[in-house]
């Protein structure tokens, strides 16, 4: 099969990319390395069935253009702004590199007859539900940060194309995903500070925000189940485990993998129960849609976040 | 009160303009005369608390000068694509007209601090719902046409302002509106038709499509009335009646009307339930919310259709 991934040198993508090479598959890779990093993608571009393309996928001529020349079996769209509180400070980032990106793609996709489409959305897009865990069927959906907004765009241009134009979907709301490459969140950024300084640790809200997190295997894992047993037009799933992990945790945790004794690092919280204004500090999602369908994740959110804190600090320490 | 109009000559614009002069108000308008038309405009233009802008929104800078220049208590965001199947030969008319309009109007309001923002939504971001009549909390939230896609990310871009940034807002989602100055629609379409050839009327489906129709003045009535009545951050209502009209009746209602007996007219169905691909053909939405709140509209659907298709066909024998 030929399969063009998004966002190629991100977190998602690096960890995809190998599986889908060891399938076989013949991959075709997109990314502007606004967030990838080269040093993730570097393993694969000696791969003979890997072939990287770097721009910025806003350029529709040029992504029409490769995808009628590729012309693939199906596109894994997993490029997306990962750092929401940036879309705070620059209030078109998510407009631009989530919501046009996402046009851009599904238009190269019509034009060139491209039918399937995999897209890793996000719990986000359910804003502060007052149904806890939120099942995928929650109304109203009122997102709180740019963000959020974007992937609801997505979502209705994803099912708009589907209804239209006969892409069929596959859209995924993920829960907090961890592992390694990582290019943000929690993990990547307390490992990285406490490198830089091991005796400090600014944490943003008071540390209470609690949220499931699933390692990329387990979230890869339900993607693809998902899209091998999913046949609607448009197929969504939240992808997320039952259990939650506090900011809290992940920060005793990360002492503990990096050999820190706690009362040697200072921690002091900006505050508040919120990371940031458009943050929802706490998610539960109802993962019982994606149970019934068949899967189950293999990880709980403790066991994958331990599992990234170890991996993310031995993938730093070789830095 | 200082009041920003976008589609300040579309159809809901000219008949809320009027009353916000008569309230005393001055009304700052802005229309690029794509679907908006002149005529409908030009008996405003002459008074003198109206202050007309031409311009295409999706230039930023120019709105944002306008809005930082005038500081308006309050934004009415009415200006969109409203002819739906549009959408669907042009995929990007949506997307720029509705969706990057909108964003543009939300971050002139942030930069100059205006702190209130009323939006002319649509059932449509329902998108083929299973229950009905709908309610405001319905989900999953699946449109099925880049108009509807548009409005809900529209909806999700202004919730996301009003939490980031304090904007009050209030989402009203439209059954469909009928009466004076119409640019488009069934009563728009059929009226035409007829007064150019009164022998042959193309229906587009099956006729049986039938929705909620609502006046013009109703819906201006409630929307005043939820603006000045509900208080939250984000305001989210559906505005529209409980019955349905189909348009089967509207074609004989437009006959009866235009003096035409039904005989004369050769009927040609393009066949189908819908009305175009895109279209929701049954739609029925829950105003149980606004009714709580208040307020009921005072025309049924079948007496707004009735007095719109009465009203329509007035104006256009004058042209």
């Amino acid at each position: 099969m030929k399969i063009l991934v998004t966002g190629a040198a991100g977190f998602i993508a690096t960890n995809l990319i190998p599986r889908l090479l060891r399938n076989g598959d013949e991959v075709f890779g997109i990314d502007n390395f606004f967030l990838g990093k080269r040093e993730y993608l570097a393993p694969l571009l000696e791969h003979p069935q890997f072939h990287f393309h770097e721009f910025d996928l806003l350029d529709l001529d040029r992504l029409a253009a490769l995808i009628a020349e590729v012309k693939p079996d199906r596109v894994w769209h997993l490029c997306a702004n990962s750092d929401i509180s940036y879309g705070t400070k620059y209030t078109d980032f998510d407009l631009k590199g989530g919501t046009l990106v996402t046009y851009n793609v599904l238009e190269s996709m019509r034009r060139a007859e491209v039918k399937e489409i995999i897209f890793s959305s996000s719990g986000a897009v359910y804003g502060e539900p007052t149904v806890m865990p939120t099942p995928e069927d929650y109304g109203p959906m009122l997102p709180i940060s740019l963000y959020a907004a974007s992937k609801l765009a997505c979502e209705g241009l994803i099912t708009a194309y589907a209804h239209n134009y006969d892409i069929r979907s596959w859209i995924f709301r993920f829960g907090n995903i961890v592992g390694p490459n990582p290019t943000h969140g929690v993990i990547h950024d307390f490992v990285l500070r406490l490198k830089d300084d091991p005796t400090y640790l600014k944490i943003l809200g008071d540390g209470t925000q609690a949220k499931p997190y699933v390692h990329v295997e387990d979230c890869l894992d339900g993607m693809m189940f998902g899209h091998a047993t999913a046949r609607a037009m448009v197929n969504y799933y939240n992808l997320a485990v039952t259990d939650q992990t506090s900011v809290n945790e992940i920060k005793e945790w990360t002492f503990a993998a990096m050999g820190l004794d706690p009362k040697d690092v200072k921690v002091e919280y900006t505050g508040g129960s919120r990371g940031w204004r458009g943050d929802v500090a706490q998610v539960k999602l109802d993962t019982r849609k994606m149970t019934a369908l068949g899967w189950t994740p293999k990880m709980s959110s403790a066991e994958s976040t331990k599992r990234a804190i170890r991996e993310t600090v031995e993938q730093f320490a070789r830095r």
